[in-house]
């Protein structure tokens, strides 16, 4: 099967591992897929979808089995998982993730997996929903969106290329970066924004009259608030493994947000629509760009 | 016509406005609309596209023709307006507004149609988009939407049930409460969401690799964003406006997003997964309740 692999095993069979094990099937680049998992219910759901073809709760008992593992579990788990595979991978055995964030991830991997640096592929999809579980698994999670590989330096190139193959098989587009550098920019872009909205969601959620608000929220709120939907584990896993750069977001955010309560209290007229009309310029720019790339 | 109205004028012929003239329309509530505005552009293209039946740009000269006036121009207009048109009124005509804001809005009216307040009902349609001009004007803006009435005391109850009526025949359902208790409900789900998102993107927009950080946004970025797309002009009144319950929320945000910040200062992993919880417990509630409505 050229640039594809015969046996997948993809550790946490969500919105993203089980979409990529269902785009990677559908695009004929892989012949069986094992999802490992710590939820049976799950597994067995993925089962009956047809996302995989076998389930295993234990990792050790099936790595040496896999051409490619992919972690698509919390970040907080990736430890022990490689630790569970590490006596059992094949020499050739590709080990990528597809974690928000990747200094953390190519630490682990040179901590537990120092013998099989060359075939570790450090990644991250951009593509993810407030839905998780094997059933929000979809076809087409990843067209056109972008993926992110942070290989290490001892990482092969035969095994980057392949498991670039493999995502643009899913009709992704390839980015490659450093994982300090890939984290900074998703510090700003998605993980601040996150922190945000979970912030904002839980300060409604403690007024008084919290009952009363949320029956008057609309279209506003429910698109500001999507994100606060999100998994609690995975994103205080992210939160964490990211924290050094959410910090400094953190704080550049506390002053932007200081710098316009001062516009507010002073009823800084020109100042607010300053502020509003570069916010607005810069958004709308944006959009009309990711939509001329085929995104939505 | 029953329940319907000769002659509207519509001051301010955007989504707003011109979905409200638009959906009276197709409901058979109106015979003639007459559309007000600064920009002759404007006007024009509502006029081509069948928005409205007659443009002026002088309020004064078409006041005496109309048997209600809706105001939905930015609240920052309204006052100049209300000047317009109050020597022109006819007796029965009714005139309401569509701002964002109450509070301000009925001290507006108490000023400029201290002789006409029973013909007087401020009221807020909640529906919106980052859309502006005629253009975005649409049949069906407001099925299902709430409009929240906030009736002077000098509000007859029968310029009031007409606004109500009017509101219905497009699709809406009619809520009534105090302009007070209107304004502190919207800083808070809908004034505070859009402040917060104008400072984040002015954030990012200001990072020295904005343009990086943009090339990475994805679809949680768009969503939280879309509010910082908003009209400028609007939402520098919106918030001058409702200044005072705004800072309270603004103060109320600082202390919530402190609290979060000192957990990822201190690693607090329990902490973190606790405050996301309670968030995403609160909105995965909150849009439930929202789908169930009717609303999407």
């Amino acid at each position: 099967m050229q640039q594809g692999i015969t046996t997948l095993v993809v550790v946490g069979v969500g919105l993203i591992g089980g979409s990529f094990a269902l785009s990677l099937k559908r695009a004929g680049k892989v012949q069986h897929v094992i999802g490992v998992g710590r939820t049976l219910d799950n597994l067995t759901r993925a089962l009956e979808l047809g996302v995989v073809d076998e389930i295993s709760q234990d990792l050790a008992a099936v790595a040496s089995r896999a051409d490619m593992v992919l972690l698509a579990c919390p970040v907080g788990q990736m430890g022990r998982m490689m630790q569970a595979m590490a006596p059992h991978l094949q020499p050739h055995a590709i080990v990528s993730d597809a974690g928000s964030t990747k200094g953390d991830v190519a630490e682990l991997f040179r901590t537990h997996l120092a013998d099989h640096l060359a075939g570790c592929v450090p990644a991250h999809p951009i593509a993810g929903s407030e839905l998780s579980g094997a059933a929000a698994a979809q076809y087409g999670l990843y067209e056109k969106r972008k993926v992110v590989l942070t290989p290490l330096p001892e990482t092969s190139s035969g095994a980057c290329d392949k498991v670039a193959g493999l995502w643009q098989a899913c009709g992704a587009v390839i980015h490659r970066m450093s994982p300090a550098e890939h984290d900074s920019v998703f510090a700003t872009v998605s993980h601040l924004p996150h922190l945000l909205a979970f912030a904002y969601v839980g300060m409604v959620a403690g007024k008084p009259d919290a009952e009363r608000c949320f029956d008057f929220a609309a279209t506003g709120f429910r698109d500001f608030t999507r994100i606060a939907g999100s998994h609690p584990e995975m994103w205080k896993d992210i939160t964490l493994a990211n924290r050094s750069a959410l910090l400094d977001e953190l704080e550049r955010y506390r002053l932007a947000l200081a710098a316009l309560t001062e516009q507010v209290a002073a009823s800084d007229e020109a100042g607010l629509a300053s502020t509003f009309d570069t916010a607005r310029t810069a958004r709308v720019g944006w959009y009309q760009r990711f939509l001329r790339e085929g995104q939505t």
